[in-house]
């Protein structure tokens, strides 16, 4: 990231809107830059002089001689824009706009964002901020902000998109003795935003871990770009607040409509390798075992407690969420018949008892770390009144380098958070309850996947007919049209070859045999008539005609029907439609603001309209994207082939799929598109419908 | 509950097994019951004499002069049945066997309990255990048990299955300052379980709400008959461990393959008007709620916070768990206005802002509750640098004795303790994160629904055909059969007003057309042959025939299909059924071990099969259950009309829900029993299968 040592390690740093009030922002920052150890340069700014703490203030930054990298700003809004000037001028690559007033209070607050966001612009400065709480960084004692909590060194970044969530992050941090390598308040974002810091912190070697609080994001595809990237190297953990979206968006189509942003951001947090908390406490119980525990090879846990009766709490979590009970080998549970009471459990879970001293967790913790197929450990601790708790806790700090992560759940109150001090000042995270503890396993068991998951492949280019697409959008763009018809739509379809049903006009009813004839039975018939609107109402539409006598029939009865129905109406004759077998799906995309083209895969009709039961996919796709899209969702046994039918030809699917996400990047002008059907059959499938919406043109 | 006064309330103790050595459970109890300031007779008894704790030891119970109203057992196993007989003989009402060595040791020990069970029965003495903690009543002061974690006086009542689970949920209690007034280890449930104490603790004044923390039951529907009463009077919170029972035991029917048994639990206690924790964090922070605030009078939350970047986490929260954001007064709104800074919030959730003093508390908190659509209020606190969280929560715990229930949300660590400690001690609720404190007022939510929902009824006896069931049950189990044909269960079904396809055999094409007009088209002719049993197969089967002509073509075409493909079969004519049109459906019932009859109800085929997507009910279904248990399935929509189709006849449905349910209580022979699948017309509905399987007699 351009400017991210200047602003993460500047050799000096001034404070515009330095104060000598204490209760002000601006003496506050100096205070802290003082109390945190910070060893550059400190100049202190203030337009009306003065002095505090021991520095004497510049009138303007211009008076300083020495090069500022980083400047750290604290005044009036409104007296921001002409500090910028003067940072411009004297050449200050970073700063951070602690002021607030901006975007978050209204129209006027925006116009003068994007002015500092001009100046800025203007001279090449990185800003963080505005209205934010500042950066911390422990690596060089830099306490830029205005909170005095200073939390001590750790390999945590992270960054908040509320001040209030930092505060409580410090808070939290400072109970549990957890170190920050960066800790940053992003504020409006005007122009340093989460891509920009996942660039930075990816090659960080002060961070192992990247927990992130977010709102909501302007840069969606570059944050996704930067996590694929950064989530290979260590972890990210995001808190996205706004989960229940309910109103989702006028949209034309079905899945449109169900493109909620939640289930978007849903979609694109899990394609980009970020694991995704649901608040703040899964948050801290995920940031805690990943600042201080190896990531595990396997998915297998072993437990060992000391309350039995809690084992089968224990076993819902492990299948909650989705780890395995570790199969201990004959060896291990021999010997841990040998070191435990014969009224001990020495199966997986491992229940020492109740009464259970030191020497017996450490006995069975060494046997069962002794054992190749546990590749995580939780160890349960509650209280009775026969253990004596500190002394068991000592035991298991000893533990604490084990080449496997381990975690202890503590269950009780006062007397087992004796133990539980014990173990956090030894570096083994704790938890309050077996539950907490197995998901945070299941989270490194979720890392652990995705770490280790191959890089996806692109597709190969489709061979399409792109001006035929282009002819037609902007046949309809000139027309001042922004839905295009359902033929228009089929046949964009078409030059991404994607198949749709065969057709054509017939006079007479040996036409029409004719035309069934090659085409292929069965088909179907409708009316064709520029008068008829709704066909099935004046029975105009004929379904499965299997020969040649059925066709025959099928026309006269309908020539017929309609002559009754509609005696005035202008008749072209009948169109004959291949009718192509299968399972109905929905495949369609829309155009997120944050994410741009998502694409949505389900079954039809009712599958998505009452079961919800569809997958999303944030273009582009990858092969291995397009395949999990299919097979997630929970009607994907009907596709495989549920119900003694064969499985429905998935690899044409995929395909379609992936011709989609081709297309949304080939044609920005299209901002909506739906096949409602697909029929997808044994072979092949068929977009019996298409639905396409297009932008309209800016003038 | 038969012995309950002598119990919980015993006017004398004796503790058989009495000891001096301080680490024997003999001692443990004599110490704990002094140390508790149990104001009744002790009596110490050890077959050997001794002394302790100033108490001469008995050498026999038999020994005592005075009357003995409850003992406790402490000595090994195997001497309890000699104890149990001269408790009989002293006539001693109770006993609390904390002895281990019985049921959970194995074979032996299971002979020992029922041993033991036997003679209390004889002598008609109550028992609590054995393999237990024991008791504890603080309303005098008893601490019957062994652990000397001895709580405070307070209207919980817990009981548990699980030593380990007391021991932790004392030291919980402890930490978070929270009373009991009973408190229970029930062990291996040899006679008192949660049925017996439901009973008492409906009425006992001491106790407002009962927590309840089980393993397995074994008297399900006396349990739910207790829950159903008592949930009307005080709540129930019952943490069931087990849930991801994923070895569903072997059963015929597709639905008894689904009613694991979490599944029926689930629905049973659904059913009776508990509360179900998934964890003990929920437990407890339930307990905690319902122990200090009153119940709501409606869903709707306001939120006060100093921290608004976390309302977006809250109101998340307020969707996910049901409740509504209370929308506040005009009124209200202009006062806030008035009382607030600017730059507050004064909508739901109202944002006090981060530097909040404790007046601004006190102000926006008397304002919104003045405010009557307000039905339950979280205030949020969250550290900052300009906050004094002492004086703000000092304000807030004021607000204790509100007529609405009040929790805080305290997020953060260190700082913000010193908050949670002072409105622990005024005895406002506190949770770690919005989540969990929004999570315990939706569950004091669920009670007023529970509380305020009226009594259901019973539906009217259905007049049906006993003999007509009698018949068939007896001839199957006299030939040693347990599985009914279909034609059997169809009778069955029949005999229960349950409409089945009429049909009717037929051995010519006149015949059949004859038959045909007088069932009603569309009819499905099948072949009738003893040498034929996959119809389909050899083209024995034709759907869906609408008038004279095409059953005349379909009967030609059968029999000489027929005659191709299997020469020598004999054919007795065709059967003529009727085809009841309409939406698939399959109605279950198994016999639950613990639960009895359970019916499960489930859109056919893929919707049972694949989105697992049914409900279920324990027997006997009221009228109002039947209703919630069509209406709760999420493909409901499916059956009320979606997509232009009219509602499938509910009420034909309902009738048959609980025609089921009657008739797995008439028939308690029948064990299980499937219709797959019923037909739903939009008149009527019609079991187009049946699948009856019978218990083998037991000799």
């Amino acid at each position: 990231m351009l400017g991210a040592e200047e602003l993460f390690n500047p050799e000096s740093i001034a404070i515009i809107g330095a104060s000598s009030d204490p209760a002000k922002i601006g003496n506050m920052v100096l205070r802290n830059l003082i109390a945190s150890g910070y060893s550059g340069n400190i100049y202190a700014v203030n337009s009306k002089g003065g002095e505090a703490l021991g520095y004497t203030f510049f009138k303007s930054i211009l008076e300083i001689k020495d090069k500022v990298d980083m400047a750290v700003i604290t005044i009036p809004s409104t007296a921001v824009p002409a500090a910028m000037e003067e940072l411009g001028k004297k050449c200050v690559p970073a700063a951070v706009i602690i002021s607030a007033g901006f975007k978050e209070t209204g129209a006027e607050g925006t116009e003068l964002e994007l002015r500092v966001g001009r100046i800025a612009k203007n001279y090449g400065i990185r800003v963080l901020g505005p209205n934010c709480l500042g950066l911390l960084n422990t690596a060089n004692n830099m306490n830029a902000s205005f909170t005095a909590t200073y939390p001590s060194n750790g390999n945590i970044a992270l960054t908040s998109q509320s001040g209030a969530v930092c505060s409580a992050m410090l808070d939290w941090a400072r109970e549990y003795d957890v170190g920050f390598s960066k800790f940053l308040s992003m504020g409006n974002k005007l122009d340093i935003d989460e891509a920009d810091l996942l660039q930075y912190l990816a090659d960080d070697d002060d961070t192992s871990v990247i927990g992130m609080y977010i709102e909501g994001m302007n840069r969606g595809r570059e944050f996704m770009k930067e996590a694929l990237k950064t989530s290979k190297k260590k972890p990210i953990i995001v808190l996205k607040s706004g989960r229940t979206d309910s109103g989702a968006k006028a949209a034309s189509s079905h899945t449109g409509a169900m493109s909620g942003s939640d289930s978007v951001y849903d979609a694109a947090l899990r394609q980009s390798g970020t694991i995704r908390a649901q608040n703040l406490e899964e948050m801290t119980d995920y940031l805690q075992v990943f600042s201080s525990m190896p990531v595990p090879d396997g998915k297998n846990i072993a437990i060992v407690t000391n309350a039995g009766g809690m084992g089968v709490m224990a076993a819902d979590a492990v299948s909650d969420y989705r780890l395995s009970l570790a199969k201990l080998s004959k060896e291990t549970i021999d010997k841990l018949h040998e070191q435990l009471p014969k009224a001990a459990g020495v199966y997986n879970p491992v229940d020492i008892l109740g009464d259970a001293p030191a020497d017996r967790f450490t006995a069975a913790l060494n046997t069962v770390l002794g054992d190749p197929s546990v590749n995580m450990l939780m160890i349960m601790m509650a209280p009775t009144d026969t253990i004596d708790i500190p002394s068991a806790a000592e035991a298991v700090s000893k533990f604490r380098d084990a080449k496997i992560p381990i975690v202890a759940a503590m269950v009780g109150g006062e007397e087992i958070s004796k133990g539980s001090l014990i173990l956090r000042n030894a570096g083994i995270p704790i938890y309050p309850s077996p539950e907490r503890a197995v998901r945070a396993l299941g989270a490194m068991a979720a890392y652990l996947d995705i770490k280790s998951s191959a890089v996806e492949n692109c597709p190969d280019e489709f061979i399409i007919n792109r001006d035929d697409v282009q002819g037609i959008i902007n046949a309809a763009s000139a027309e001042g049209r922004t839905s295009l018809t359902e033929s228009e739509g089929k046949s964009i379809l078409q030059a991404y070859g994607i198949k749709i049903p065969k057709k054509e006009l017939a006079s007479s009813a040996d036409e029409a045999v004719m035309v069934a004839a090659s085409i292929g039975y069965p088909v179907v018939m409708k009316i064709s008539s520029p008068d008829i609107a709704h066909k099935t109402d004046v029975g105009g539409v004929s379904l499965n005609l299997q020969n040649e006598q059925e066709t025959r029939e099928a026309y006269t009865l309908m020539m017929e029907r309609i002559k009754t129905a509609v005696p005035d109406a202008r008749i072209d004759g009948v169109l004959i439609e291949e009718m192509f077998d299968g399972r109905e799906l929905i495949v369609g995309m829309v155009r997120d603001k944050q994410f741009g083209p998502v694409i949505t895969f389900g079954l039809g009709g009712i599958f998505v309209e009452i079961m919800k039961d569809v997958s999303r996919g944030v273009v582009p796709i990858t092969v291995e994207m397009a395949d999990r899209m299919i097979k997630s969702i929970k009607s994907y046994p009907i596709l495989a082939g549920a119900r003694g039918k064969k499985s429905a030809d998935i690899a044409a699917l995929k395909s379609l799929i992936l011709k989609i996400s081709q297309l949304s990047v080939d044609f920005p002008e299209i901002s909506e598109l739906e096949m409602n059907p697909v029929m997808a059959g044994e072979v092949g499938c068929c977009a019996v419908d298409a639905l396409v919406v297009i932008r309209r043109e800016k003038k």
